[in-house]
């Protein structure tokens, strides 16, 4: 019997993905007709974006499984409307791009490249194995970017929820390992989802247990930094400098004293993109798992909140 | 026997490497004395800078070699009076430095790290995967950096003199080689040796063959641009961008247009250090070797100049 896959997702979104998710859909063998419209009754599985009207779950009685567009749920974690499992977005190509801007940005910083020179004034920078760098969150993002930093030579710290271990990455957790962390971290990067628990993560007081002349790229979730407290720590210098790809409000407001500070680099949300062929493969191979009776992959944790 | 080593090098080099020489030598078993000034007859090895008053190689009639505190050997290899085996500087710490260099800013291109956001324009780059480099030299350090691209993603090629093969790098030799490499690449990357097969390497005839807004890092050497027809390409945009660490004239002069070209980056000479202890290990290790009977390793060839 044909499935039929919802495709719920604002304007353009179908656009990119119609064509991708169909020859997932044939390359997975799944019989499955991808719509925009539906008798909420008859659909089998729901892929999802934030940008969709689609708010109520209830109706959707015989869908087997809401699958995230997005790495980041906090959109849709807690709708209280929503019964049916929930995956998030795990992209081999998300995971690449982001990657690429951590491990971008953390050289940039290690390297100084925003100082070029003006004269001639040799000065070394030191060697990676020098640099402490420290992950807050040591998920599918997190792990992939502090272990490419590791194949560099850097040093790595990282911090999660719960205890986890990672091969060249002094690991900790709870409030405790938060303190660690902080404390080694020449460079923080932020790859924490955004939950209740994770809100204003970086605030007056965690700011100030970082090493003097931190720095701080953060490609997470705006919630996770109290921005008065990052502005006035990067006022006294606390924090040396900033790379924030995501905020509070996106767009960020043209008047945000972000745009304009000295130390801050805005990058708008670009840091990792799901790219619609791999992105449509996970979901096709995630939907034919709950086919063959087995579990949904990147299940998220309604209690958790990711 | 105590050996007699001559460190023939300029102001302030024995300050750095007295202690770390000394106990190279220890740490290897050597019975060495380790002087700045002997009888050119009692002298078993000579540890060189460029820096250095010695000129006149023919009266050390018992120096088994020549050990090169420098990577480059441009400024001895030619030394007629230089009999004596020489050996170049290999140090995993100066790799390490220039493959961080190298890689941070192969990303500073690659993700556009000059042009920060003014204003909520999201632009994805391209992956990693999807953006070609090319290595001219794939000796120690061009075959480390080339390697650590790999690992991050990106497509690379090279060329060398003779035919290599590097795992995942396309590998090309000899003029056709050095054509389809330039052809390829986005972002250029230059380490070859000073000699004279490789002056003006990058002139308005190769520089044409890369490919429109083709990007260019040097921390080979100087003598491999040609600096009129770099400043050229850059001005009608065929290189969109030029990163020199290495010049003809080194201090860089102050009225030199690179300086304040808008699209090139001037690094002083900065790309990859000699770190005293690792270089010394190197040093005691390989005097080790020729004192054990085994043949000196990263013998430098007087006739190919490298
Ligand atoms: N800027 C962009 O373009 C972009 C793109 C994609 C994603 N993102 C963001 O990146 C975030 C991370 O993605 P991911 O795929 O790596 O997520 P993930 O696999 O779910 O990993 C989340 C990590 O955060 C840790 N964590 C969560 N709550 C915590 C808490 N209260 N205390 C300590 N650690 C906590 C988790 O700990 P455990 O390991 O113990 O579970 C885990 O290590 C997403 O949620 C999203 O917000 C941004
Ligand atoms: N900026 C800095 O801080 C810094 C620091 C250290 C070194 N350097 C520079 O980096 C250079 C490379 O160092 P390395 O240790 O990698 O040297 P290497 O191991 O001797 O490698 C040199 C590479 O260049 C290739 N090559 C030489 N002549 C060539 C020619 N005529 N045509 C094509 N390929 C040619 C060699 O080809 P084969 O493989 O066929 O031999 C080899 O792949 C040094 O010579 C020095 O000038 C700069």
């Amino acid at each position: 019997m044909t499935l039929t896959v919802l495709l719920a997702a604002g304007h353009g979104v179908f656009e990119e993905y119609d064509a991708p998710l169909r020859a997932a859909f044939a390359a997975q063998g799944l019989d499955a007709a991808l719509v925009t419209d539906a008798a909420p009754e008859s659909v089998d599985y729901i892929v999802y974006a934030p940008s969709s009207p689609v708010q109520d779950f209830a109706p959707f009685t015989r869908c087997r499984a809401v699958l995230s567009l997005w790495a980041g749920v906090e959109r849709i974690v807690a709708n209280p409307t929503l019964t049916q499992p929930l995956a998030r977005m795990v992209d081999p190509s998300l995971t690449q791009g982001m990657v690429e801007y951590v491990t971008g940005h953390v050289l940039r910083y290690h390297l100084g490249l925003d100082r070029p020179a003006s004269k001639w004034a040799p000065l070394v920078p030191p060697l990676a194995q020098d640099r402490r760098v420290g992950f807050l969150g040591l998920g599918e993002l997190g792990r992939a970017c502090a272990q490419a930093l590791v194949a560099l030579g850097f040093d790595v710290a990282g911090w999660s929820r719960s205890p986890r271990a990672v091969a060249g990455i002094a690991c900790h957790h709870g409030a405790d390992g938060l303190r660690k962390v902080l404390q080694c971290s020449e460079i923080l990067v932020t790859l924490l989802p955004d939950t209740p628990a994770t809100a204003n993560i970086l605030n007056a007081q965690t700011l100030a247990q970082l090493p003097r002349g931190a720095r701080i790229i953060n490609p997470g979730r705006g919630t996770l930094v109290e921005d008065a407290a990052l502005l006035a720590a990067l006022d006294t210098g606390q924090i040396a400098a900033a790379t924030l790809d995501v905020f509070r409000t996106e767009p960020l407001p043209a008047e945000h004293p972000y745009w304009a500070h000295p130390s801050v680099t805005v990058t708008p949300h670009i840091a990792a993109a799901t790219r619609p062929d791999t992105a449509s493969a996970v979901i096709a191979a995630n939907i034919a798992r709950v086919q063959a009776g087995q579990p949904l992959l990147h299940e998220v944790s309604r209690s958790a909140g990711y």
